[in-house]
Parts: structure tokens; sequence; C-alpha cells
């Protein structure tokens, strides 16, 4: 790829941080500049050498950039735009890095207006147990998974752009179209923490909850890690994703009413029909032996 | 606790392996009499040093014990403890290590008869990733918690033998009745484990199965990790603890069917609210930060 000159980083966390140092590091780029609202993240991340300059608006940040990453909570996205627009040059290219995609592609074009040809909709699927500038390294992308879901109006150079990008940061990209990431990460990620969620909700609404989690051992452990997840991001994404939550939420429903009238007929065959092949499918999923908690 | 003569371990993997171990280490027993159907795994017992004699039946090891533990899957109690009352002394106590216990009362008086008074129905919360007597350690109870669900037919002095060596075990007791153990089991440990098998279960079902599995991560590795469980000993479980799991599967549906019309109904704050609650649970339950894999 072509060396750039400036790349803005809207959101100098652990995501926004591990690209700036993912791209220094591959040599992608001269000049990063940041922004944040968060100021003191902001100044440790110049202090950490993770930006060049701290700009004080996106729109500052993106009127010297040739690409602005945003990396932001999905719900800070569409007034980030908002902001990202007002500075925009002609050739800029701009992507994010939330955990939906249909409803930031309905912002951006909302808030880029001419500018959404250039907008590439993002998403890294990676994560540390840490979070925020601190915690940002420059591997945290390597053989991770990115999904790009360009529009039909969105410019082919300005995805080849933050391809290759990430490519640089190491990653693998995919594209698909924004319903279709929207359906898988309903699936393998939104619908899993709505569930943890619930399940811990359940446990704490009763009388004897401590008795029942002073009994949970490390099955319950696991299965509700990512109930201990910020329940601000969750909430935004369940309402961000809705319709494909809602829709994987009956799906997984009716498994769960399968299962049940298993149990209730007595019926061990079939319960150990579908367990097994459930069992054989986790312990073939290559991801299951992984050591990094990545989401 | 007085020294025992001799104690008889029917079933010698993980669990009565470790027993056997801890037992010994403690120098709570003089002789230890192992039995398995598995005629390989009860040489290897011998060899590695936790058994000191193999026993061709459980009758015959029962026969020259002052405790018999019997670790065998919970669909197996029930014949074992039928082989076990033939040769049973009449000072002799039994106890078992399964999941269950309701359902395991009931067999243990149908099959001890008279022997009943000496049974004291256990369950000891440990496990490893490893199964199989290779994988017993002495220390696998150390800390770990141990339920008793003694009967109003118990003999107080079996109990009092039992939990005598579980805690010569390191094991932490706790006494209650066995349908309240049922319940709590129930709670946070078998609906979990029901849960994750559906979950796999729903998404193997699917022509894009391996699609979705390609883009799942960290979150969906945890939450999954106890599909990878043993099927059969998972079956048994829900089979045998029907009536409980029932209950807290149709708890956790109504529960879910909150957080989804939350969802449905674009509640933001309710959603936070419920999410908040179950973090901060999550984040404050002692076990969560445990780092062993017990079940």
């Amino acid at each position: 790829m072509r060396r750039l000159k400036s790349v803005a980083v809207v959101g100098v966390g652990l995501i926004g941080g591990s690209f700036a140092l993912a791209l220094r590091k591959a040599g992608a780029v001269s000049r990063i500049v940041g922004v944040d609202r968060d100021r003191q993240a902001l100044e440790r991340a110049a202090a950490l050498g993770v930006i060049d300059t701290a700009a004080d608006s996106a729109s500052e940040a993106a009127s010297r950039a040739d690409l602005v990453l945003v990396a932001v909570p999905v719900r800070a996205i569409g007034p980030v735009l908002h902001d990202v627009a007002l500075g925009l040059g002609p050739d800029a290219v701009v992507t994010d890095a939330g955990s939906t995609k249909a409803d930031i592609v309905a912002t951006a074009a909302q808030e880029l207006r001419a500018g959404f040809a250039r907008f590439v909709p993002g998403h890294p699927i990676a994560g540390r147990e840490a979070s925020g500038v601190d915690a940002a390294v420059p591997d945290l992308f390597r053989g991770a998974r990115v999904v790009l879901t360009p529009e039909a109006a969105t410019a082919p150079e300005a995805t080849a752009l933050v391809r290759a990008c990430w490519e640089a940061c190491g990653a693998r990209v995919t594209e698909m179209p924004a319903a279709a990431h929207d359906r898988i990460f309903a699936s393998v990620s939104h619908l899993p923490h709505l569930l943890a969620f619930a399940l811990v909700s359940e446990i704490v609404s009763r009388p004897d909850a401590a008795e029942l989690l002073g009994f949970a051992a490390g099955g319950f452990r696991d299965f509700t890690r990512i109930a201990a997840s910020s329940p601000e991001m969750w909430r935004d994404i369940a309402l961000a994703n809705r319709e494909a939550l809602l829709e994987e939420i009956d799906r997984y429903g009716a498994r769960v009413a399968v299962f049940r009238e298993l149990v209730a007929r007595g019926d061990g065959p079939g319960l150990q029909r579908l367990m097994t092949e459930a069992r054989n499918a986790r312990r073939a999923w290559p991801g299951g032996r992984r050591s990094q908690a990545d989401e």
C-alpha cells in the first residue's frame, strides 16, 4: 500500500490505539492525529507515542487526514461522523470499528452526505480483557478477522485503502453486506452476550442468589464471563442490531424448547443425539483452543 | 478422624482416584481397594499407586471396607449400589459423588435396603479439563465444596464419617436436603450446560454454520466451552434432575423474554438496568477469578 501522510484516529482506546501502533509498525503512515473526548486518554496516547499529535475535534483531525478511523462506542458514532463531515477533505476515506453495521451505514449516509461514497463500514473482531489506550498493542489484529461491509455507493478505491490498512495490521479481511454481518454477529456474539446477562440477571433476582452463586463452579464461570462486559456497550449493540437479534432470540428459544421437550419426555437418545452433534462441532471448532479473549 | 482400615473406591477415575490420593496423603486410610469395569483403568490405578489392591466386583470390595465411595457416572450408580449391597458389612458406610441427589437417594433406598441408613449422598464440586485416573491429583478437593444430603433415615455417625473424610481431603462440606441440592445445581450448572449445548446445536443446524463459527470469537468460545462436555453425562444429569431442570428452563425463558421485550421496545434504560445488575453481580462473584476448570 502507499504510505499515508496522515491518519486520524477518533477514540484512542484499545482498538484505535492498537490500529495506530500497528500502522506505524508497518511503516504505513507518517503522522497519526488522535482525538478523544477524554482529555486524559488523549494525553496518555501522546505520552505513549501512540499518536503524534492531539486534535481538539474530529473535524480538525479529519481536515488533515487521508484516512479517518472512528473507533468510539456505537452510540457515539453518529455525532462523531457529523463532526468528521465538517472537516473532511475531498479525497479522504472514513472507516469505523463498530460491532454493528447496518445502523452505522444508515447513520453515515445521513451524516456524511457526499462523503458517504468514501465511508467504508468496518468491524475488527479483536479485543482484550483490558481496555483503554494503555492496553493498546501493535499486534492486536495479527491473525484477527476484520469485516468490511461496503455499500453499492462505496468507492472501490476507498474499500481498497481500508482493506490495505487492516492487512498492514496483520488482519484477514472479509467483505460482505451489512445485513449479513449483522445476522452473523447477532448469532455468534450479540445473542450469547444477551443470554449470559439474562442468566446472571435471573439468578440475582432471587432471594437465595448468594447461596446459588456460592455453589457455582467453572462451567458457570465461563458461561457467564461475558456478563461482566460493559452494560452500556451491549445495550447499544442490542438496540442497534435489534431486528437480527430478535430473530436470533426466537430461533434460540425454539431450540431450547426442543431440548426442554426431550427432557420433559425423558427422551435420552434424542438428547444425546443433539448434545453429541453440538459437542462434536464445538470440539472441531478451531477457535475453541485460542487463549486470547477477543470479542 | 479415626484412621480407616480399608476404603473401597468404585470407579477409579478423576474423582475416585483423587479421593484415594487425598485420603492417603492425609494419613486417613491404611488400604485402598479399587474397582472399575474398565480393567485398564484399574491396572493403571494400581500402577500409579492410587489403589493398593484391585477387586473384581463392588461387592467384593465392599465386603472388606469401612467406607465405600461410588464415583461412577450417574446412570451406573444404581447397578453399582445393587452390587455393593451384596457384600456390605454391618458397619460400613457408603457415599457417592453423583451430580444429582434426589434420584440417587431413591435408587439407594431401593438397592441398599437395610444399608440405606449408612448411605450418605454426596457431591464434590470439583473437576479438571482432563479425566481418568491419570488426571487424579491429591489436591483436587483442596478448598473445593462438597455437598452432603443426608436423609432423616441416615445415621448421624455415617454422615460424620463421610464429612471427616472430605475434610481430610481439604474440602469445605455443606449439608442440605437433596431437593435443595438439585434446585441449586439445576440453576448454576445443569441449566448453563443445557443452554450451551442448545446454542451450538442451533448454530450447527444451519446451512451456514461453518461461516458463523468462522466469525465466532472469545465470547462465544467461553460461553460454549461446556458444550464440549460429555453428552452421555449431561444427558443423564438432565434426565436425573428433570423436574428441577424444567423449572429452571422456564424461569430462564421468562427472563430472556423480559430482555427480548426490552430489545423489541427499544428500552435502553431498562436493558441497561438489568445488564448492570448482572454485570455487578458477576464482577463481585469471587468464583469469577478462579482459573481452575471445575464442575
